[in-house]
């Protein structure tokens, strides 16, 4: 079922299918996180939400949204053409691990990633599966998207990645592996006294290493309502 | 100044000297944390607090404490006899870089450190300063830690090691990239509201990838007195 909803902070508008693919709270969070500069790639954009999150962003010049899944990819190009943003925002249908034919190495400051989490592991996926794709290493591993980062990003380019608690060394060694220093994480808790089930993570290539610890965000209230500061990263009123 | 204490949580006794060297909170909750079991070896045992702390532990079998700090591991020596354990714990006054001239490959069950923190950097430190050496990676690095800790442990074998978090990303890759992974973190937060301001691991030799996180450790509650998880490592009635 297709709609337009806005985008969370934005007068932007944006298409969702749920039948294919429709954004999460990691996505929010992670256009929220750091500070996006010049040339942006966001690898595995799905329909362009982060995009439109960040375009406005005065430092950013212009932002490159990759996806492998085509219809996802055309409804992100609808969206980017329904708010005019042609000039500032450009739609990729393409696989991340070929982008060294379309940019040159090191010509992006910033890349910005939502990857799949899960290992995709041996069990049998359906390869046509819109979310199997989001959510298994199946089109790309993560060590596919550290190695297109290191190529894409400039000497002290930024990496900003969400992921899972459980795959912390995995992201972190991997990153490292590709002289992409993990500098500063806030991990995303739930709910208080929880574990979390979230971080975000800024990585910088050719960084010195000095990792560093930002504050805790906090989905949901002891009673079950958001937070200020879920209020405050998805621009609502209370 | 010299003086007897009793090993918290035991009835042993322990020589300590405040101008040599002395143990603190993390040595403590270092030998609670984990399950120590067969033939241990403690890297840098300073006044061998962790020996006498697990050597009753029923899966413990024999803990041999490593010191190259000669004065310091002297003290250690006199506690082992004071004790009378001397056919449970063996000091050995050595470097842990040339263990591989004492153990034989794979030989061990359980490896704990508390390592030296601080990289030694550019600063001039004076080499006979034991505080030093006890802080900063002069005698030892992480590298040399994760390289005797490999050549130490049978396969499946468990390295327990207390650390600062900025320096967590050092510890997960330096571990992985000899072949012990990393497969519980415990965060130790000084006090409600804080950043965690210690971190305890376990690694396995040959262990798959699988990251998870035990209940954080918290200190001292908002009002300025131990939590009870604290009294119950110390082993201290309330």
């Amino acid at each position: 079922m297709r709609r337009i909803d806005y985008v969370p902070g934005t007068e932007y508008r944006i298409i969702q299918d749920k039948s294919l693919f429709s954004y999460g709270i990691d996505a929010i969070l992670l256009s929220s996180f750091g500070r996006p500069k010049g040339v942006v790639v966001d690898l595995g954009t799905g329909t362009g939400l982060i995009p439109l999150r960040i375009v406005d962003k005065k430092e950013v010049s212009f932002v490159y949204g990759v996806e492998i899944q085509s219809q996802v990819a055309s409804m992100a190009e609808e969206s980017i053409k329904l708010n005019s943003l042609q000039d500032r925002i450009g739609i990729l249908h393409a696989d991340m691990k070929k982008l060294s034919g379309i940019f040159s190495k090191a010509s992006v400051d910033t890349v910005i990633t939502n990857p799949p989490y899960m290992k995709s592991g041996g069990a049998i996926i359906n390869k046509e599966d819109n979310f199997a794709i989001s959510r298994h290493e199946i089109a790309a591993t993560l060590e596919d998207i550290a190695a297109v980062s290191e190529y894409l990003l400039k000497p002290l380019g930024k990496l900003y990645m969400v992921h899972r608690p459980n795959r912390l060394v995995d992201v972190l060694c991997t990153l490292r592996g590709h002289g992409l220093e993990p500098k500063y994480i806030q991990w995303v808790y739930p709910k208080p006294g929880k574990q979390p089930n979230l971080f975000l993570l800024e990585a910088v290539k050719g960084g010195k290493s000095d990792f560093k610890y930002r504050e805790p965000i906090l989905v949901y209230n002891q009673d079950g309502s958001y937070t200020d500061k879920i209020y405050e990263i998805y621009g609502m009123k209370r």
